[in-house]
């Protein structure tokens, strides 16, 4: 599809967008993001700067008395935007939300907190809030990948793509008309933020920048509904989002296939709770090591060979002094699947600087890859070189690492790890993990949205 | 002044800075600002865009029972981030609030509305208040100039430059330490967005930027008090603001003689309720007009001589359709004066359609001027060359438009700013206004500043 105003296109196809128009495996996918979701709202809990953004949240206003949609960490109501603000910043934070590769862009944390408070709020059903999910994720993989890899080298693009993203959702579930849309989509795209600086001083920044993508975009679509008026080329105008922020965008990429290409179900779950960037090299690891029956004694150095934008992200730690800086560590990840088979939450927390850990981590170098840097970012390979004790020089490979959409996770897998993230943050016990779990499954059929946690009393 | 970490230099004096610090010429031209940036608080009322952005907000939680921070426009209490964001709105609709030309930034919008909500809500001193003001003018204005025309060609400086200005505004408020006010920026910049597209469309969205601007900044300074980190370079790091949004920065303009000069008195007052790019061309023509007693009616045509920024900004408006591109359209605005001598709200609300003024617009043409765009944006020279209906060819010329620092507003005139824009809007009558202008007067020796309608009703 080609035309010349690809924002009014891509605005008109987010509030047209109805249940019926979806084949089922997208809506099925849909509902095992919302369940994969889910588990890393729940796993926000407790989290420093995540409850730093609740209190903010409470203090700004959020308990005004008459919020009907759901803070997930702690179960308080507040308003949708406050909600959504905090929801959104809980989902980010334990690096287990969705990625799509190819727009390296995270959809669920921006998506489904503004999709949800919305849905609690107007008691809409399941039928809308899946037509609602749908539509942010289709705009905002496309405008990560109209965006670029430019773009993506200072910008998060989970930030600025994910403000419009969640303009498109909280617009769908507004039943914005089109016109109204592509004013939402102008009001979400000016306030488009979010910069890569903090990564070098392991800032809280990551946290803030979901938790405002998904606030600003419900208040431009809500705003949109009062007759707001926004930029009708604020993706590929002269001053737009691309103007300013992009210096190899492709207009073409907003359109692409609207309604026949499904780029949701491209959205890959994330296995290891740490950096995207980290898991081919650990998963191509992981295949070595299990090829050769290595263990990590076996090592004596590990070489990572990465794309560009895995140095460029995480090239600027060096030696993690916090579990988040760990997450965007290429030797810590290596080490703790070398060690554990698996980097999930609690192994980052138990044993990110436990003594062989750090001693691996020293083993580990990256260095860039022309192959893998060319695949990026449609296919993210995985490659490293292993050169053991005994003096073996190995390579271990993936063409597609664990959780990407042809080697997804299954329902069981899923649950498994919204049960592993919620019994570590302690944001419910392991009955209520499962009332939530069957609950969640069956969205799509919801006729009235309402609480999650009093389905659960309730039960 | 120079520094390796020119945002921690900048942040430490915004942290630091005292009341007995700043001399009495600077603490009285903040009060001077601080009653004609009040003026356009009062004329934002009734405004479209402005009541969307209360009516959200009051939706959002402003209104939740325990707020002491008024919102300006209706004289309700709210939370200090909505009285912020809605009086940040209010305050850029009449785009007559004041403007660093050096920086091509409103400091006002986006500093005295933080300063106030937050002054309320503690019942601060007005020496408190003013050393806030200051801290944000003297932050905001140097990261306008550190950003240049590079940005300012894409970016409205005044949403981005500004979220760092209400974070040090609100940061001092707040008393943070150092430590924490650099917390702040880096919370701040990385939410700093506002692009010109929505010109082109004559959207609503320079409200919005400053709304945000104001409400980003002052919850990147509270949660800097909790204990949120940013990152500590967001100004001139690698992927900070300038990496992501200018390719002239200087990162030298950050700490340009800090606490030596006062670059709030360096900040214009705007006479005409105009886009400044407007300004100096508009007082050229009346210079002319004056010198050779010109009418309207004597003019055949009129060639205003810019600068690149004027074209940048104003060349989007051929015809405009409403009030708001009325004021970015320089043939409206030279018509208005030339028939009025004064292009005020009341002007343009009544006058920026009729016929004569639709008439004279259409014989006025914009080019690029060598002299004038050297000079600027340190200096805003204005040149017109007018030929008239008898043949002759005349040439009109200002060095420092009205409301500029060496061609400043007295406080008489800005007195009668303030009612001319209350009167305009309705938001306070006559008596009010008197009242009102005599608690603003009076701002810096205030020991606990608190309503200033209940002042007005207790007078």
């Amino acid at each position: 599809m080609t035309t010349d105003h690809p924002s009014r296109a891509l605005a008109t196809f987010a509030a047209s967008l109805h249940f019926d128009d979806i084949p089922q495996h997208v809506v099925e996918r849909a509902v095992n993001l919302y369940v994969d979701w889910l588990g890393s709202a729940l796993g926000g809990k407790g989290a420093r700067p995540v409850e730093s953004i609740a209190l903010f949240a409470s203090m700004a206003g959020a308990a005004n008395g008459n919020g009907q949609a759901e803070v997930l960490i702690d179960r308080t109501r507040a308003t949708p935007y406050f909600a959504a603000m905090v929801n959104a910043a809980a989902s980010h934070f334990v690096e287990q939300d969705d990625v799509h590769n190819g727009a390296v862009f995270h959809p669920a944390t921006v998506v489904f907190p503004v999709a949800l408070a919305l849905a609690q709020a107007a008691r809409a059903s399941g039928r809308d809030f899946i037509a609602a999910v749908v539509a942010g994720y289709e705009v905002g993989i496309r405008i990560g990948e109209f965006l670029g890899r430019s773009h993506y080298k200072v910008f998060h693009t989970t930030g600025t793509a994910g403000t419009v993203a969640a303009a498109a959702t909280a617009g769908r579930m507004l039943g914005l008309s089109p016109v109204q849309m592509l004013d939402a989509f102008g009001s979400a795209g000016t306030q488009a933020s979010g910069l890569w600086e903090f990564l070098r001083d392991a800032a809280d920044s990551k946290q803030l920048h979901t938790a405002m993508a998904a606030a600003n975009g419900l208040m431009a679509a809500s705003l949109a509904a009062d007759g707001f008026k926004g930029a009708t080329r604020i993706l590929e105008g002269e001053k737009g989002m691309a103007a300013g922020m992009s210096t190899d965008a492709d207009p073409a990429r907003l359109t692409d296939r609207l309604g026949v290409r499904w780029a949701l179900t491209e959205t890959s779950f994330k296995y290891h709770a740490a950096c995207r960037h980290t898991h081919p090299a650990a998963d191509a690891l992981l295949a070595v090591m299990a090829q050769h029956g290595l263990k990590p004694q076996d090592i004596e150095r590990v070489t990572a060979r990465v794309h560009q934008g895995a140095i460029d992200v995480l090239g600027a730690v060096t030696l993690p002094t916090t579990v988040h800086q760990a997450k965007f560590n290429m030797g810590t990840v290596l080490a703790l699947v070398a060690y554990h088979g698996y980097a999930g939450v609690t192994e980052f927390e138990e044993g990110y600087a436990a003594a062989p850990v750090a001693a691996f981590r020293g083993k580990v170098e990256m260095v860039f890859d022309e192959e893998v840097d060319r695949a990026y970012p449609a296919r993210w390979i995985g490659k490293v070189t292993v050169h053991t004790r005994d003096g073996r020089e190995l390579t271990g490979r993936v063409d597609e690492p664990k959780g990407d959409p042809g080697n997804t996770l299954s329902r069981e897998e899923i649950a498994m790890k919204f049960r592993r993230l919620a019994d570590f943050s302690g944001a419910a016990s392991d009955e209520e993990a499962s009332h939530l779990l069957d609950a969640a499954w069956g969205i799509a059929s919801e006729t009235r949205i309402g609480s999650l946690f009093e389905v659960d009393v309730r039960a």
